[in-house]
């Protein structure tokens, strides 16, 4: 996506279909950097970010033209956050939990350890409190974010032994970012956060033994299959998968009621669309990995879930320490996880089981 | 929602904030009005629509100005489908299982039984073959539709009395649409289709016996407690409830790219706000109808289950019988949905799963 096809594309489309007088349109075009974490033209994270930075300047008719930079093309993946608090670019597309080191809280605007799904992600978002704490956190920051994005529940990760019991874990070198990769340290896994474009290298050299990405669609196109074997699926550690569009919070506020309202609404459409075009796709996938590639697919174990279960506790509980605002978002999304979570077992997900025990899927 | 605070709002947003010459809005706005099956102000499936159509308007600062009437303000509920598609309305809002007398695949775009879940459904529709069978079906109507709501798996129904065994449906008088309803006729129940808006009094008046609508967040309005006492979760009859926008086709093929895409943005949008929005309000409303009325929560048994997937296989059997578009359309679908099912069995529901069984909810 080149910046010049951007400009001629959104110039003419402005004046041909609305027959805008140029004036008019100069005054009230805005630009827009857009950084990211993820690759260029990378199936999945990649090309929905780009997706939806084209997606902007059409619905606005190039009121709002986007660049999109993928990582790496003007500053680094995890350099983002500081490139759009700093107000150098306007926006950001990541996954917030790569900044816990920044503060705990961002886990839970990301995915955190045994937390929502997607659609339960969503609901808490936009129709409960999620977006007021969000505000909250970003607000320390300078930032102003809206979900743009997801991957549901991620999978378990890859392995070049089995994961049979929890000492199995134990002095592992895994790229795990997130809460839940607190959770894996607990268990005796040694964890690093690395951007996506860094993995492949670590695992097939060795640096690191093990990796989670996302889930057979994107995972495919990274060949982590040839450096590890065993490919589990549902993990504890990200059940939703959100991401971030971060804007630069004096940004955000400069903008019309309409540019605000139309960046929602092309933030929220990718947020559906990135789930689901991964949910069509992830099937597929899973058996290309397995027929194409020898991939052994496993499910953790009870017992490793238990372990799971009690490492995220203690987690949990040192997050909430953190600070007074650490404690009030986990405390608020614990209650609604309890709530909806409550609610879905006996309906979409005692739907889903009884189907699937008559089927036969 | 009045049609003149609409025209006013919607001049004078264009104008202030685009900068627009009063002939280019004259030239370029365009008027449309949507029916709707559902209620005025109904929580849930009404405001959803209404949030729908004053949407459009705020998104296109009025170069689309909707004009929305509720079930019997322009005409009855099911008259909608002959109002758009005979071009006397540009829209309707509904879901397409009411037209199954038309045609029977039009189950596949709102819900059919053991189908799939709403967000299954979505990545079917947008992602897979889903879409274009739709078009290939409205097409024969003078229709194009697009999805723009969905209710999540809805609930079993109102019972005045226990349904322990497939004996206990039989001769029993219930409101039930779409192949749900063809499923429990197989099984004895005689089955009728009444919109929203008459279920209540029918059912105190004793002329149905039983019925389902949506989930309780819906259901809690309906007051439908005061006439059964037995609510039953998940039922196998709409495991998804996707609605629809459904366009009469000459005036979709009259629009513009940008209008088109305007269109399909905020029906995406609000397909995914209804189903959230459902999901974060469905758990609290649970609790009321329980604590606040008495209702008496209860789960379909194994026994019951398997009834409906033996009659459910018969009326999938004689909905391909049809015709050949039927029989393109049901095999897609349940392609699809082994496809999707068999990933999701092993990651969301398999995370879902362990997480309820870890965290005890």
């Amino acid at each position: 996506m080149e910046r010049r096809q951007f400009l001629t594309g959104a110039a003419l489309g402005g004046v041909a279909a609305a027959g805008l007088a140029a004036p008019a349109i100069a005054q009230s075009r805005k630009e827009m950097i857009i950084v990211s974490t993820w690759g260029r033209d990378f199936p999945g994270l990649g090309t929905s970010a780009q997706r939806l930075a084209a997606r902007i300047t059409e619905l606005t008719e190039g009121r709002i033209v986007t660049q999109y930079f993928a990582a790496g093309e003007r500053v680094g993946a995890f350099d983002s956050f500081d490139e759009v608090a700093s107000g150098n670019a306007q926006a950001y597309i990541a996954a917030d939990y790569y900044w816990i080191g920044k503060h705990p809280a961002w886990g839970y605007f990301t995915s955190v350890p045994f937390g929502m799904t997607n659609s339960e992600w969503n609901a808490w978002i936009k129709f409960k409190n999620g977006q007021a704490l969000w505000d909250e956190l970003a607000g320390e920051f300078g930032l102003k974010c809206l979900p743009c994005g997801a991957t549901g529940t991620q999978a378990g990760g890859w392995f070049n032994k089995l994961i049979e019991t929890p000492d199995d874990l134990k002095g592992l070198k895994m790229r795990i970012p997130g809460l839940g990769g607190s959770v894996m340290s607990k268990l005796g896994v040694s964890t690093v956060s690395l951007p996506g474009g860094q993995i492949y290298e670590n695992l097939v050299s060795g640096a690191i033994e093990a990796t989670e990405w996302v889930g057979p669609y994107n995972d495919y196109f990274m060949k982590l299959y040839e450096a590890a074997k065993y490919y589990y699926t549902a993990g504890m550690h990200e059940p939703g998968g959100g991401l971030s569009f971060g804007m630069n919070a004096s940004w955000w506020g400069s903008l019309t009621e309409w540019e605000q309202a139309m960046l929602t609404a092309a933030c929220y459409e990718e947020l559906a669309n990135q789930a689901e075009e991964a949910i069509a796709n992830n099937g597929v996938y899973l058996g290309k990995l397995v027929n194409e590639h020898g991939v052994q697919v496993e499910n953790f174990s009870d017992e490793v879930w238990d372990a799971f279960g009690e490492a995220s506790a203690e987690v949990f509980e040192e997050t909430a320490d953190h600070s007074a605002l650490a404690s009030k978002i986990n405390d608020d999304f614990q209650a609604s996880l309890k709530e909806i979570g409550g609610f879905m077992k006996n309906f979409e997900i005692g739907f889903v089981n009884q189907r699937n025990r008559v089927l036969g899927l």
